[in-house]
């Protein structure tokens, strides 16, 4: 397992102006990539909730840290220098951002622009950092290795975030993850109670303790009772997690059938789809 | 101020199946309040994880803690389990969070259910911990006190968690807040780079350092550059937190202006309503 975790700065995702669809995004990314986000913080635009956060994910050292948010120009854009503090690097300009800062107004005809400190900013990394291109925006990502940690931070803004991430990120973890297979199904019950299911899945875990099966409740309608299941299998061999994941789903469809209920595969569940 | 963490619990968060709108709309909720939320973590549903994060949430000691999903019958719910292990406490059968239950059945016409394992689980809580009633789900809620901070778990259907949220958490915060004013304006701008915005900003929050003014950028759309700015001030009286605000957004409006962009009142911002 390849454990990435997130941490996302900024306080419009605090305070609900923003909801956060950049973690969202990743997650399913990596899901279907077959390893997921370990955990998802979320913090204030603050030089020091940034840097303890840093502290505290870099503590549990995943394979990759990837910061989301706060690049940008203006003041309030700290998580460089909240990610320097953490781990205790110092603040430098950094020419190859700098050019690729400038390449980025020249592309958009603004080549005549004055460099202001405000646009500098967004050259100073922390020292040993490079910058990522950024093919979305002005601001280029960051990459650099604390421990055994890869950090990424990427801008906040949704199309230059999932731009830098697609190209610098994805290529990093499939490569640390070699080749996994991940097989999703997904079913819609309906007739039958979270606390009915509960023991189906507990025997079904017992069978396949490494498969993923979760029912998330949907409501209550007109007095029958609708479920989402969820079942999902990792692994390297394509073949084995389609026979797992066909063994619980076939199980899990008979169990569920013989207690009454309605079973009905979901949408956006493919069990021929490849993952 | 009044710090509020959120820990939302559930593996649907982390890989990309369920979008996290209940921080969203407690960040929301609460920054209509006069507060917000302070740091949002999102963990997986496994006990270790949830101790330890419940451990680190308290470890910064927050006034309120609330934690997210993981209270139902099924094995992956494991948030109680977690908080116990976190703040050293015994899991034990509470009678009143049985009544509730009980009372639920009764309510739905199922008042001849047998409690099964699966269901007398949802009433096993924290020694010391008292259960919430739920009006709108079976699972109660739990709130418990550990060293200062006041520890509330919800359950992570979205109409239940806002359902005790408004009934049970809002009005503790509320008591804690005492009253509190809070005034939002958001602009849209036509015609001004972040870059050019940001030394704008600088000097607006050099003459009011409690506000809160910050960008949000909107991409660049035939040439010309878009960008929301949210500025918020929050005070006890209502006449200053007004005062300061219209000040702020008069500044900003003229300087933004003068840098010849347009500037025009954004959606959702009133800035005559109360808040």
């Amino acid at each position: 397992m390849v454990r990435v975790e997130m941490l996302n700065v900024g306080r419009e995702l605090l305070i609900g102006r923003t909801l956060n669809t950049n973690a969202h995004w990743a997650g399913k990314r990596l899901a279907t990539m077959g390893t997921m986000l370990s955990q998802i913080t979320t913090v204030d635009d603050n030089i020091e909730e940034i840097s303890s956060s840093v502290k505290g994910c870099l503590r549990r050292s995943p394979d990759f840290l990837v910061i989301v948010g706060g690049l940008g120009p203006t003041p309030d854009d700290m998580t460089l220098q909240g990610v320097a503090v953490g781990i205790g690097r110092k603040m430098e300009l950094n020419e190859e951002a700098l050019a690729m800062i400038k390449e980025h107004y020249v592309k958009r005809g603004l080549g005549d622009m004055e460099i202001t400190p405000a646009r500098r900013k967004m050259a100073i990394l922390p020292d040993g950092a490079r910058p990522v291109r950024n093919e979305a925006g002005t601001a280029p990502g960051v990459r650099l290795e604390a421990g055994n940690t890869v950090v990424f931070s990427l801008p906040g803004v949704p199309t230059e975030m999932k731009s830098i991430f697609r190209k610098s990120v994805e290529p990093e973890v499939k490569e640390r993850l070699g080749r996994l297979y991940r097989r999703y199904i997904s079913f819609k019950l309906e007739g039958i109670m979270e606390s009915a299911l509960a023991p189906l899945i507990v025997a079904e875990l017992k069978k396949h303790p490494g498969a993923y099966i979760k029912s998330h409740p949907r409501g209550v309608e007109n007095g029958v009772s609708k479920i989402v299941l969820d079942i999902a299998v990792v692994g390297p061999l394509e073949s084995e997690a389609n026979r797992v994941a066909g063994e619980i789903a076939t199980d899990m469809r008979k169990e569920i059938g013989a207690a009454g209920a309605k079973v009905t595969v979901a949408k956006g569940s493919d069990p021929r789809k490849k993952r």
